[in-house]
């Protein structure tokens, strides 16, 4: 295929996650070759960036990258500092698993992926029905962000900036789970938990764990990550 | 003192070169505690970073962190990859330089440090003057880019963005060079060049350099790193 004929790119953010994994598929479904990028960002739990190369190959994306950064060193959370991770947390605040400017950073990079190779488009897993209140998650910022696409960049001053694509926006857990299902996912190779067990098994209680049974009961399928 | 007596904060970005240098001094100057911060993105110039230090160190800064990213692996600019960097430049295209969303990253991060230390001020040295016509230098884009610290961020959605700060957007270099010197800027402890000789003394001929000369000359000052 020329240059003309190819399919067009996309650089999907992936975290090991199932919505990510989700996102990416409904990107390879409507025909874009997939650019995979994960951030090796400190985070307590090596098991996310294993399950990303699962979900990776599992897109057939057409590279893997892992961008190391030391965020650690930045601070400021439960997922990257030593503090505690909230079990059964209820109310609408920032959780302090919130790792400050973590989406926005990850779309930095990825929109700079996106120049090198050429993606007409960044995809990103955020969903703002059933989340965890982190801003760098919503609509807002989503549309702020697609602004730094049109002005901060050199296909963005050019006129064809990279569109900011988070299909899953919109959708409720349950919606996702049923569009993983529709795509073929094998969800048992997903990682979600925020404080797993030392076997590796979701602990069940943390935000993230609760709203991932909250999409599977919702979509009336089992998690083959939880027994 | 206390929290509400205390000393404003605000992140600096400092790469070594002048301009950082000279808009992180003007933040001190307004009465601002410095965090500084600089990035091993595996640009060409391990000089930058020793630059970056001493200006840290000039400025007095509370902190100053530099964060390791391989953007190398990024690629796609003169400045991280085997490319050439052009001479003698002349002419209105973004040029082989520009580093794809450097800036965007640079401030993504600076903006999840400001969460964590709670600086009200993100500093950049960006100007738009004589500057290379990199995308991400711009009035739009930092407009664009203080949108993002209102919405994607905890302490944007309470209210409290941190503020970019572009003290230098609107000056030319020979006005940054005169600020420089009415702030006691040591110039010798900056780097600029690009592309520089064996034994650290600047081209002369890449872009970087060649606007410098047009800063001093205009200012009517000597560089002391030229001879």
């Amino acid at each position: 295929m020329g240059v003309l004929e190819r399919k067009p790119r996309a650089v999907a953010l992936i975290s090991g996650g199932m919505d990510s994994a989700v996102a990416a598929a409904l990107a390879c479904e409507a025909g874009e070759e997939v650019y995979a990028l994960s951030f090796d960002y400190g985070q307590r739990h090596v098991r996310e960036l294993e399950a990303a190369a699962r979900v990776a190959r599992w897109l057939g994306a057409k590279e893997h990258k892992t961008v190391k950064m030391d965020l650690a060193g930045i601070g400021g959370s439960a997922l990257t500092d030593d503090m505690e991770v909230p079990k059964d947390r209820q109310g609408d605040d920032i959780p302090a698993t919130y790792v400050p400017g973590r989406n926005i950073i990850f779309l930095s990079v990825a929109l700079a992926w996106a120049e090198v190779v050429e993606a007409r488009a960044v995809v990103i897993g955020a969903n703002a029905v059933d989340f965890s209140g982190y801003p760098d998650c919503t609509p807002p910022f989503l549309a702020a962000f697609q602004k730094v696409a049109e002005t901060g960049t050199r296909a963005g001053v050019k006129g064809s900036p990279a569109v900011i694509n988070a299909p899953l926006l919109d959708m409720d857990k349950a919606e996702i789970v049923r569009q993983g299902k529709r795509l073929g996912l094998d969800f048992s190779i997903t990682h979600t938990c925020y404080d797993p067990c030392d076997n590796g098994s979701p602990c069940g209680h943390c935000d993230a764990c609760l709203l991932r049974k909250k999409g599977f009961q919702g979509a009336g399928i089992k998690d083959p990550l939880v027994e």
